[in-house]
Parts: structure tokens; sequence; C-alpha cells
């Protein structure tokens, strides 16, 4: 069971909360976030009932841990939740395209990138500085370098940018760049990540894991959103199947079912999704179809010379008619680009 | 290799052919079928040469089998096929829907769907009369029955009647009735239905088994139109992965990587491909988004009352609201229903 | 529910209970075995209670169809079967050790391989006549002419034949030879083959799908007892998962849980479950470690030239040193070849 | 390509080299490692020679990244290695048992635990002390009070420790009292903390992602050996599959796979593979019979009252017992516990 303690709790009162805890053998567990604090209580052999807390001084609420997430249910906030990065709000009518090279790899790349996808429609800016690779004999990205130059074409597009945060190391030079955190794949169940990104405020953008649940996507969010920074946003991009024509399997259910369960924002990232720049667009259009409130494209200059995932990068041209499309889709579920 | 004989072919030619294939070291294989007979070559160690074989008397072509599927591949035929199912054209510019109860369960059920989805629009009417079963203990439809109630509502509405057949035994029955005839999941890769149903010229709806690989499907396919049957149809119905809050996981990526490596139309069943009721539409609009040539959708005149996949099946009321949606989709990416 | 009725149970009972079932607004379905009928119970809206039918003239026992599969469970019979081939006893104390070719190619390697493995100590000969295949143009088998061949190397060995069955069509020519017929992976599904073979009293070797989870096996055995054949052993062959590095994924964990559930003897296919000739050997150790009843493997005279699954064929110099191994192991556990 | 340098490589030289890579339109990334450091190539469009670079100063070899993993393959290193662990050799003739609970809950708990499990003749201490869970409302351990019981175990039974690390920020914490750092399988690819265990010389249980290949485990190992600590043992765990009956699917394909392609010792952690405690056993003999180099089972003195895993936890008459049975499988293998 977790108990949410109220923002105006004493010391006094919550001692005495896990004083009673304690005297009914079972064991309190502090859980600080900067929002609020919660008391998780273990040790119990069954389930606990949670009447008997709600009542007590200080406590805001009690919570059967049945529930593995709470936070983040449409149950505990019926209205959609609008994420605002630097001035783009995302979850609300328009649909907002993010795009930009998987990885910075030179002024003159990002800032053709930029330029490009900007002109096209897009409204946000991707690209990786730091990047997290299978191999350690892979590229693995300019780093601060990278930072430098993705602020440099915001500056001059105006776009807001996300970028990836690969570990707690580097938080804090990403954190001072990226409008929009993006927490990867590999890193969904990086506890001490999705901590450290909690004791921000700066939106996240929250990518599930390669074969993580539903479920198990929530209760990471769930990591975040409890420990006192609510602006997440869920990306869908794709699980690992036993289908080997493509890269990933778009999990298209996802959208629908994570915007039923939870009230925070869904994006699809159709890139990794699929990873065949072919099939990129057709499943971009379906994301934008099925509800999704976004979508994330890798878009490079040329992406036969791409350093990562050159692939399934669309050109600049190639971006520029797909918005098109995409913008008739979000017409025709009543919303607009 | 593969080396397909030219419909004149006379028997001493083929006999010629076999003759010259034996006097290499290597064994004939006749594979008759309805339209034409090809022979499969074995026993060769590595790769065939096909050049020396194509010029010989009473051959069309010579094929290497490094390629599994050829018949079916847009390289073969670049065109797109258009299956005509009691005129129905499916494959071409407008997008078909087809829908109904999943097993047919009395005259009153059948007759009320049948109406109720051809005033909504559906231009075909779907419902199982022989239902394959996990349990040897569940309702396996009402078989010769449920067929005769199909065509009394065919008879009604005009919609034509796709409908499951589960074994070559009952093939006959089906196939005197069907318009359509659906080739479940789990016999995607029952091999000697397929022949079966190659040897008609009955369209069919080929379903993709539960964990087939899309090459698979194709494959699979091939069988059917190397016997002779060209009216194949491919329905992409969700595939099996971890997540457990779908009933399957619908891979949106099968639609436009089928579109692009065949020319055979291709459908999308969102019902099975999520079994939540409340994600069926959102997913029927992806797959359209995606490029899909129709959806195949559970209706049920009372889901709650139903027999069988109840928990995924539509009512009238919300199969035609859908049905608006879909309109738009469709018109958004140039078709129309 | 299922209501499973007495041997001797008269027309005029059956009739009675049948209109008892229609008065209470049910739907009965007689379900035909050759040792006994039952009677499933559809139309009801939630679970209905046995207790009532279980007194009634006729009736043998009422079954909840909360439980998917009963006859072949634990609960139903705890005591191990042990299924007789041809005068070998699977399910017993001795681990039984099943070899040959994956295709019966030629009269010289199918006696060769037979020669050989029986002197290395196998207990029973395995070989392909009739090969269901992913292509329609890879090599499908001797068939009639391959069982012939395996007949001539029983009777010069004597060991028993177990051959796959593909499809009813040639199911009687099949079971003419066969001491044990396999239901392949493939097939494992297919509803009307698991009802023919349940009506014969030949042993059924019925290998799990490929991504059928350990419940559908047991429902699809269900399927053979429930029409009065009890000589079902399962085989676990190893399921499909994102795994590139072996064929198929080996579920050693499926030995001890099917073992644990149910009352039919389980063995092992470790030639298909990893697909690599070194690992055969150390997989096929690990299912007798971990209880399996038996093992089939794949021997060929020269795997280089084998038509179908060389790289996972055995030689017999491999073969004969592997059993040697694997008789170490039985005795490990309690056992001996 | 990879260029890994010579020990004694100098300043001037490194420099030269890399100019020379700078001069042929391509890019250079040192990757320094505690005991050598590497030069990463990108920016090739197709595959290097490694040839030219082989014999330049201060170069001790040139690989072609097509491999993507080298230092850990046994083509690099045939011979078997051997990691000690305060003592204990883990790849060696001797198989190892590693038994404890999955989380150190209380001084009782572990005091007794420690002494069962050393009684039975388990070699090592498994405990968690730092405890990732999917929510953040579970258990998270005791922490540094539990590394503190860990070690007092330690000293009184002599067991060699080991013990998860689930973050940089407490590898020092753990680092002190842990003999062997277990990574987490959600850790598999948290880059960061593999460079981290890389640079200290304490070995390393490195376990397989949920849903990782097994090329990328071996990539993860080459991050960590790669650093310059050799000190790496790989362990299967079971990976996630669409079977429900377990919770997960042990791979026990992956124990020869990986002996063969590693010189890694590898072992099996049946626990987590299966999670039902009566298959724990029977996996457990698998492993060792498939070649692992030993294994690591959860044991709780109490197992219905445990925090964590009580589900698949053996308590010490359990586990006791099977020691016995492990005992005889290592002897049939040519092995002893």
């Amino acid at each position: 069971m977790l108990i949410v303690l109220r923002p105006d709790v004493t010391a006094a009162q919550q001692e005495a909360l896990e004083q009673l805890i304690r005297s009914r053998g079972l064991v309190p567990h502090a859980i600080p976030g900067v929002a609020r604090t919660a008391i998780g209580i273990t040790g119990n052999p069954g389930a606990l009932d949670p009447e008997p807390y709600r009542d007590l001084p200080g406590v805001a609420d009690a919570i059967a841990v049945s529930q593995p997430y709470k936070l983040v249910s449409r149950e505990w906030k019926p209205d959609q939740t609008v994420v605002m990065v630097r001035g783009v709000p995302i979850g609300g009518p328009r649909v907002i395209v993010m795009a930009g090279p998987c990885s910075v790899e030179s002024r003159e790349q990002v800032h053709e990138a930029g330029r490009g996808v900007s002109r096209a429609g897009a409204r946000m800016l991707r690209g990786g500085a730091f990047k997290p690779r299978t191999s350690p004999y892979e590229f693995q990205g300019l780093k601060e370098e990278g930072l430098r130059l993705l602020a440099e074409v915001r500056a001059e597009t105006g776009l807001p940018i996300v970028t990836e945060v690969k570990d707690t190391a580097t938080l804090p030079a990403v954190a001072e760049v990226a409008d929009l955190l993006q927490i990867g794949a590999r890193n969904m169940q990086n506890f001490s990540l999705l901590e450290a990104v909690g004791d921000l405020r700066i939106p996240v953008l929250l990518k599930r894991g390669m074969s993580a649940t539903l479920k198990e996507l929530l209760m990471a969010a769930e990591y975040i959103v409890s420990r006192g920074n609510p602006n997440v946003i869920l990306c869908e991009r794709g699980i690992r199947t036993f289908e080997t024509m493509t890269r990933n399997t778009f999990d298209i259910n996802a959208i629908p079912m994570l915007k039923e369960r939870s009230h925070l924002p869904v994006i699809a990232d159709p890139s990794h999704g699929v990873g065949v720049r072919s099939a990129v667009g057709p499943v971009a259009k379906a994301a934008i179809a099925a509800g999704a409130d976004g979508v994330i494209i890798e878009v490079h200059p040329r992406p036969s010379e791409a350093l990562s995932d050159g692939a399934q990068s669309l050109d600049i041209a190639q971006f520029t008619e797909l918005m098109a499309g995409l913008s008739k889709i979000a017409e025709a579920v009543g919303r607009s680009l």
C-alpha cells in the first residue's frame, strides 16, 4: 500500500504515521518526491485495506498496491495532460511532428536538417548527442559539441530540442540544453535515471523498452511522476518480436490502449518502429489515425551518409512530402498539424 | 530451382526435360496446378543457374529457389491485383469493409447483424459456420445450418459472404456457399488445405499465422497461387507477442511491407488484432491510413451475449459510427469506402 | 460445461439429458468419441454449477469448463501414463531415444541410418515420408515409397517407426505403417487431424506448435484423448522467439511444467529445438536431466548431403558418442536408456 | 574498424595514427580503457581493410567491425577463462552453486539463509541489497544495511558474496563489499554502468537482458572487457516470450551457444528462468547437463514470507535435497560440485 502525504504534512504527523504502521507489524518506507512525499508499506502478508489510513492527519490518500501505477492513470486524473515544451503544447488538439537526424554528426548536417524540417512544418528538432550503442566500437555521438550544435539550430529556427539523456552523469549537461529529455528504450527501467529526471521539471519523453509491457511502461512513468515531475510524454517505438523483415514491430495497439489508461500524451516513433524507409510514412499516418498526439521521425540531409540509422531516415524532400499526408490524416481525426 | 512449363507444353517435351534433369544427377518433381505445371528440382548441392533451362522447349520460365516465393511478388507482377468477390473489387481504389458476427449463432442474430452492417455501409458479410476452437469443449459453430443462414442473409442484403473453411473435408460444403473462403490463422501452414483451395477458383482470404513471418505468409500464398488460383487476399490479424494487455499485437508494419513486396490485396482484421472493443476502431483507422485495401470487423447485435469473441465485437451502433470515421481516413489517403 | 456420459448410457438417457439442458435455456452439443460420448453445454451467461448434473442417469461426470483441459491432467489421473509403441514403453523408467533422418531420401540412406542408430542403442526409428514444407518448391518427401522403405528397415532392425502424418487424406496410408503417428508443430491446432487420430488407437506424438502455449498444447492433446485415443505423447520442440543465433528456443521449462500438469509422457526434440548441430547433444542431455521421458534426434549418414535439416543432423559417429553421454545423465536422474 | 593500441604506445604515435585516419577522410574516436586504448574509425562508406593498419607504430591489432564483439570471443582466446572470486574459481572443472535470498530482509533471515546454503554445499552467497523494482511502490532493499549484513554472513561462513549493483551512484558502496558484482537483466545495456564496472577489476556477473539476443549479451560483455576488466561471467536467466505459465523462458540453448562462441564462464539462473518453485530443480539440473559452469539459486528460510520472489524460492531443505541431485548431474558430465 502507498500512503500519499499532504504537501503541508508536518514532521510530527509523518513520524506518528510511521509509528502507527510499525505498531501493526508493518514496515514504512518513505518515498520522498519534490512535490510530495509518500510512504510505502511492506511486510503485509496479504492486501491491506486503505480505508483506516485515509483520514489520518497529514494523509492525502491511501492507495492499494494492487494497482501498480496510479498517478499516471485516467482514473486518478480523467483530464488529458498537455505538456508544454518551450511553448509547444503536446497532448492538445494539434498533432506535433518532431524531426531531425538520429545523431548530430556535424554543424553542416544538423543545420541543414534543422532548416529543412522547419520549412516542412516540424514543430520540434530531434538529434542525438550522447548515443548509447550496442557495440562499444560504434560511433557514440559528438556529446557536448553535439548539444552546442543543437542549441545553435534552435537559435536559428526557433524549434525546441528533444535529445537523449543516457545516464545520470551526463544529465546536467543535457538538461542545460534540452527542452525535452528523451529516455531511450534501453533505459526505460534504469530506475536511477528515472528518479533523476523525476527530480527535475523538464519534460521527459519516455520510450517504451524493447520488450516492455504497456503496464511496465506506465510503471516507469509512475517513477518519474511520483518524484514530482508531471511532464511525461509516453512514446511507442516498436517492440521486439520474431519478425525479421522489419527492425521492430510497431505496436499500433499501444496508442489507443495507453490513451485510454493514462492521461499522459502519447507519441509514436515510426522510424524505429519499422526501421525501413519506405514504410515510415505509412506507419506515421497509422499512428496519427489511431490517436497519437505526435510523431518523431528521423530525417537526414543525405541518409546514405548517416553514421547511424541511415536505412530508416527520410531525406528532406521525402519528409516534406510526408508532412502533407500527415496533415490530411490529422484532419480526418479532427485535429491538425 | 523451379521450372514453370508453358500451358501448351506437350507430354514429350515434359518427359525430355525431366530426362535432362536426371542426366545431370538432379531430381525433378512435377508440381501440377490447374493452370500450369511446374517442375521443382532438388538434389543440387548449391544454387543452380536457371539460364540454361529458360530456352528449352515447353519452358515458360526458370526460377532460382533462393527466392522462396515468386508468383505473388511485385517483381513478377508489378501491377496491383484486384480480386473480384461476387462483384465487389478488392485491391482497387475503394476500401472494402467486411463485417458481421464471429460465429453464426441463430437466424435472428445473423439477420439482424446482416441488416445492420449493410445499412451502415459494409460491402461484405462475415460470419463463422465451422469454427476451429482451442478447446474441444467450446462451441464449434452451427456448421451447415450456419452456411444456410448466411446464404439467406446474402439473398436479403446482397452482401457477398466471407466464411472460414477449417478443413478439406468440409471444403465442398463451404465452397458451395462462400464467396470468399477464409483460411484461419491456425491453418496458414495447413498445406493440404492451401493446395485444395488452390485447385478452386473461388477467392481466398489468407490470414497470417499467429507467429508466421511475412515471408512465410507470402510462401503460403504462393502455395495457393502456384496451384492455379490467383485470387488470394492477404490478411494481417495480429501476431503473438509478450504483451498481455491486448489479445494479439496488430502488426501495422505488415501493411506497407506486404503491399511493397506483393501485388496481392491486403486487408486488416483489427478485431483479432487487438481484441479489445474500445481499440478496434482506432486500429481499423490505422490500417486504412497505412494502406490496407480493406478491413474485416466483428459486429454482433448484442456483444455481451456472443458465444465467441464478445469482448472484441462492436454493436451495430458502434459500427455505424465507426464507418463515418473510416470514410474520412480513406479520403485522407485518396480512396473511398 | 462438459458432461461425460457413461459407456453404458442408453439412447433414452442421453435424450432425456439433452431435453433437460434445453429446458434450462441452454444448448447441448454431443461430442462423440470412440470410447465415450460427452455433451458440451453452451449458451450459459456465466459459469454453470456441475453438481446438479453429476447424479443424473447415464452421467459419469460433469466438468466445469473453466478447466480447458481435463482428461490429460494429473488431477484427473495422478498415475503416470505409459504408452506402449510396438513393445517399447514410453513414460516408464527407461528413457527412450528415437533417431533417424529428417526425411527418407533413398533406400541406401534410410537403411544406413537405421542400422547405425540401432547399433548405437536407439529404441525407435524416425523418418519423414510426407513432409510439410514452408515453400511449395521444396522437397516434399518420398511419400508412399518412403513409408515402404521405413517398413523395410523396421523388418531388418526391429525398431518401431515414428513418422509424420500431415493431413487426413494421407492418414490411412501412414497409419498402416507407423507405430507412432507424429503430428507436426504446424498441425498442432489442425483440429480435424487431431480428431482423426483421436478416432484411432495408434499412439500419437503431438509436437508443440511454434508459438503454442503449454495450455494450448494440453488442449490439443485433450482433443485426441477426448475422442477416445489415450495414447498421446507430448513433445517439446522449441518455440519461436526473437533470438536468431538458433533456429528455435528450446523451452526446457516445458519439461517439468508438463510433467507436473499432465500424466502423459513428455519427450524432447533437441534437433529442432536448437537447430545447430554442435548444440544438439547438450540440449538432449538437458532435457533428460529435466525429466524428459525420451528424446528424438535427427541422424543422417552424411548430413552435408541431406535434403532437409542437414545443419542440425548428427552423423552416426556423433550420435553413437552422444548415446554414452545420454546414458550417464539418465542414470544421474535414476533412470536408464 | 577498431585499432587496438599497444600498452606502450606513445602520444606521438597515437597522434600520427589519428592524423593518418583523418587524411583518408575518416573519423578517429579514441576509446580509452584502463589496460589499453583503442581507436574506433567511422565515416567509412563500406568495410575497411584492416591490413594497412596492423603494422603501424604503436598498433597492437586492427579489427574489422563486421565482428561486433572480439575480446570475449573464442577466436580471440581459445582457452577457457577461469574467473577467481575470492578464491572460488568459476569456469574450471568444478560447477559452482551460488545460493541465498532474493533480497536481504533482516539479519536473522540472511544469517539463517547463509548458514543453510553453506551447510548444503553452496560455494557463494547471493543476496540483494539494492533492488531495482518495476513499481516505485515496491520494497527496494535494505541498501547499505543489507551490504553490512551480507559481509557479516561472509565473515561467519566464508562464502564470497554476489550482489547486484543497480547504478553508478551506489557502485562504490557495493564494490566495497561485493566479491562478484551482479549487473541485472534490466541493466545489461546500461552502457555507463558497464563502463564503470569495466574500469574496476572486481569480477562481474552479467545477466542477459529480458529480450537481449546472445550477440547483444556478448557485445555488452565486450563493453566491460574492452575497458580492461577481463573478469566477466555470463548469466542466462530466461527471456521474455509469449508463454504465461512460467515467469520467463529459460533459454537452455544459450548455454552451449555461449560456451562455443566465448571463452567466458557461463552460469545459469533457474530461479528467474522458470519462476515456479517446483521447476527450479529440474531446470538447474538441465543447465549443468548442458555445460553451465555454475548455477545461482534463490533460497529463503521461509519462502512464503519473502518480500520478493517468494514463489520461486526454495527453502533450505529443498535446496539441500537439490544439491545431491546437482552433484550427480555434474559427475555425469565429468565435473563435480
